[in-house]
């Protein structure tokens, strides 16, 4: 960790730093280490041995990756508030504004939160480097780390011009859920703890193609769920994803039905998607969603996705107890109601 | 080089990626790897040998690290354009503009950038792994890495307070100007260069000594330029920081004198600095740092400083080559008039 080194450079670079600490010490499932460690563990890692500490250590770097794909991402989708606490960009707005400083508070914020970012990603690293795997563990998971990282910058890129430009397309709202969701969330961390294991290539193959099947079926939950998720559980208001306008696979389905059989339903979808909806438009928007045909398919294309990488694990080499708690996180993934 | 992984993304992201390749490779003086490779020569490595490719590769890394810190910088410091061009933040508000995209241009502008700075800074790492240094080179390099992208990011992070608080300490504007620029510029490359060639600890130490005190005499001869440069020569208009009100060891050392002799120069400062200045206020305000002595100071501070760094260097190890060369990069970097 570079804590040390960066509390010596000055009292608002160290407060920057707690911000940052806060930020990711606050909460969020740790999806991403757990999916490693389970990858490390089921391609022959032993928990009980010393050296697991130092895979400890390596897998939660994984974190600090989060803490920056978030703490940009809440830049970028002008997020207020995060976990229930303002995001860090807005931190430091309101730091800007209760000291009186000189400027606009919200570009001091987002230049404060673009560099604590940044040292998120840099930590990352370092907290991967540091963490005490061995040389060969290290020279092993540090492609797939790098590979990581470039996939989920690429998904979060194409998810971006995909929303400014509205594209449409089946296939864009599937490249970016397989590269900033799959990838990032389950393949890549399962196929960087087999990788700090030594996996074979035939366990890494498995392991990559059950998480990205699993983490695109686990996008596409998030993304029914984004329409239809119960308020109370989600805890995010109901039709969520409409009012953003995001552009999903759930919505590209209904709207290439709706261009073939229902230009009514087309037009509508167009024209409501991305604006403020009441909860009536909303409603009526969900209707015609599952009316098209869209949500049997997207459920559909869960079950498909789900089964085959079931299948994947179950033929895999990966060791039973691994095998079971695998299906049981992907079960998760899946079928969740929040 | 994560390019070819990169570009199987999607395509929007394999022209954020040469939009990316232009910025960096555009030009600038490449002051970082031409420091870390006479480090690397200065220490004893041979540029006629084999392995010499894959230290030019390695220090070659630092120009992606730099690019990271530009782009992400011209953000923060709302800069529209860079050698000549546009930054890359203004580059993809006028492509949103001109497709007609949905949205706010600058904003989507400035999320593309984020997310290319940080390709940036993720693909520097990849490149200073991949460079083809042998596993010992790497293990010594990455802590002066590591090291380094902490130092910048904290110079980078005290600046916007600084500025934001209108902080008008010398020790403030000194410890910008040792992690923002000093760390960043001279010191670590040529530490970087020495762990490559695995020096003793001695030469380390001299050649710290030595960039971090050149690194600091380079930017307050850049404050100098920056209110007194030939716009004909700096390529900058006359009087720029002080219209953008940076708080400079120049600025900081003006008011302290000021404050204790010449109330009137103080309030003048402390009025005019961000302000949208004639050339008529310029010549009053460069008349009054000439006046208040603090330019007389900030030479013969650049005098001490290169002097001590020069001693430095004159007693360290290095090669006797290397120790001409960066006594001639010391001269242009402390001397110049551009």
């Amino acid at each position: 960790m570079r804590a040390p080194t960066a509390r010596t450079i000055g009292a608002s670079y160290a407060a920057g730093l707690d911000a940052l600490s806060r930020f990711v010490l606050r909460g969020g499932k740790r999806v991403r280490p757990a999916f490693a460690w389970t990858g490390w563990v089921g391609a022959g890692g032993d928990p009980a041995h010393d050296a697991a500490d130092a895979v400890v250590s390596a897998v939660s770097s994984l974190e600090l990756i989060q803490g920056c794909a978030l703490v940009h991402d809440d830049i970028i989708d002008a997020s207020t508030t995060r976990r229930g606490f303002p995001t860090v960009h807005v931190e430091y707005a309101g730091l800007h504004r209760e000291q009186g400083w000189s400027g606009d508070p919200l570009h001091f914020g987002t230049s404060a939160a673009i560099l604590l970012g940044d040292l998120a990603l840099a930590m990352a690293d370092d907290m991967l480097r540091e963490s005490g795997i061995d040389d060969a563990a290290l020279r092993r998971a540090q492609p797939v780390w790098s590979a990581m990282r470039t996939e989920v910058l690429g998904g979060q890129f194409l998810d971006i011009v995909a929303e400014a430009s509205r594209d449409e397309s089946i296939d864009t709202a599937y490249a970016i859920d397989r590269y900033k969701t799959a990838a990032y969330t389950i393949e890549r961390p399962l196929h960087l703890g087999a990788a700090i294991a030594g996996a074979d290539e035939g366990l890494v193959a498995s392991y990559r193609e059950f998480g990205t099947d699993i983490g695109v079926a686990f996008q596409l939950r998030d993304d029914l769920l984004g329409v239809f998720g119960d308020p109370e559980l989600t805890g995010k208001p109901s039709g969520d994803d409409l009012r953003a306008g995001k552009r999903t696979v759930l919505v590209a389905s209904a709207l290439e039905t709706a261009d073939r059989d229902d230009p009514v339903a087309a037009a509508d979808i167009r024209a409501s998607l991305g604006t403020a909806l009441t909860d009536g438009d909303v409603a009526r928007l969900r209707a015609r969603l599952t009316d098209l045909g869209a949500v049997a398919d997207v459920e559909a294309q869960i079950d498909r996705l789900t089964g085959r990488a079931l299948t994947a694990l179950a033929e895999s080499t990966a060791t039973p107890d691994a095998k079971d708690a695998l299906a049981a996180m992907a079960e998760t993934a899946t079928r969740r109601t929040a």
